[in-house]
């Protein structure tokens, strides 16, 4: 086959956040897949480069109908918000592949990086994720609340820093508080939690509080959110936001 | 006081992978401050650009350094490999404002965030980070191996997919199989393991395993390791590697 597919990491937004490698991969793609506000932000290649908008529920079908133009011969482009690979398209290509047309697995497939929201939302506040850390998507559409737990209790009795992408949404309120709950039952209520709202976008907006007095109501879907390990610490600023970091040894700080 | 500092994530070390945002706070520095083989990947700004190269062992007095210069009104960036605040030099950073000159609370500061090493290792084998992750680095440079194994025994326990950074180095040939031991008692296995040597050169070598017959002998200060989780699948490819992946649900692919 002679089409090609790549799967583009967009970053956080920015094009000062997107690497030269994703932005000459959209510039030579003739198609580019995915869901409507992410191709927005994309400057059209030329009069020939096609757009295949779809909504941000429809990952596989989006996946299957790239391959479906890679397999034509297109060089086609798949987009994906912060890092494909992070709870974003590059999962849902690789699914569509292995069950969809064998000859799939004989295109040209190309995964290119970009910048993950936990990484942006962590250079917003300053080091968070400093020490070892989880990301953990709180959605429940494709796996089990009671996973979701499992996975959540583990980390707090690993005294990990826990990023959680896609911490609430109109569909599902009330995930976050149980999430709180539940790591409460583990972590100190002196815990650091910081909601990161649109990292690296002129309109950030950043929440630094302790998992006793936290308030969940206050993510969306734009919030990343960032629970300290007990290592966390916070350096207070006059007149600013604090930095909050983790140091990268466990008995605090080098001296 | 108005000096500056900039803590730049550089990538994984081709310029492709660094962000415009990256590059340009390394253009507009008067003095670049970091590891001597990464200062040596920055092309030089201007003739005036001072740079400041120390040995990979000795990041705080680096920060120390950088947040001395920038005290002194300089325009300050510490480089740093992948992204500074994973396992990099942000937290370094942050750790000598903690201890150190309280003006230093006061300067401008900013973190500037890269392609994390397990970002370009994921990206050229498929999507194994597709799912819940953790990233543990495996030196004990700076925490315990008791640490590290009670975080190893708890992200197995959650069945996250595990990033392993500085899996190994001359100093510390045996933990990679210590780790590995450790993981044994609680996954398959049948668990995918895979090592990817400097991911994005050139040079990437990748290797795919199972838990049951890795070698970690095979792995260097180079290699990411990436251990999945129950859900993490192969698709075999006729005459060439295989991609791995980790599906978005956790009951297998969607058809």
């Amino acid at each position: 086959m002679s089409g090609s597919l790549v799967i583009v990491g967009l970053g956080p937004g920015s094009s000062d956040l997107l690497t030269p490698a994703a932005a000459r991969a959209l510039q030579a793609a003739t198609d580019l897949v995915g869901y409507g506000p992410y191709l927005d932000r994309i400057p059209q290649a030329n009069l020939d480069q096609r757009r295949h908008s779809s909504g941000n529920r429809v990952e596989i079908d989006r996946a299957r109908h790239a391959l479906t133009l890679a397999g034509e011969g297109r060089k086609v482009a798949v987009v994906s918000g912060g890092d494909p690979g992070v709870f974003a398209m590059a999962a849902a290509v690789f699914e569509a592949i292995e069950a969809g047309d064998p000859a799939w697995r004989e295109l040209d497939i190309h995964v290119e990086p970009g910048i993950t929201a936990m990484l942006a939302a962590a250079a917003e506040v300053g080091a968070p994720l400093g020490g070892d850390f989880c990301a953990v998507s709180l959605s429940d559409n494709l796996k089990s609340w009671e996973t979701i737990e499992r996975r959540l209790r583990a980390a707090a009795q690993g005294d990990f820093v826990i990023a959680l992408y896609n911490p609430a949404s109109k569909a599902r309120p009330h995930q976050l508080g149980q999430a709180f709950n539940l790591l409460r039952t583990i972590k100190s209520p002196h815990t650091l939690v910081l909601f990161v709202q649109k990292a690296a976008t002129p309109e950030t907006r950043v929440i630094v509080a302790t998992l006793a007095e936290v308030d969940p109501a206050l993510a969306d879907m734009r919030t990343l959110v960032i629970i300290g390990a007990t290592a966390t610490r916070l350096i207070p600023r006059t007149g600013q936001r604090p930095w909050v970091y983790t140091p990268r040894a466990e008995t605090g700080i080098a001296r």
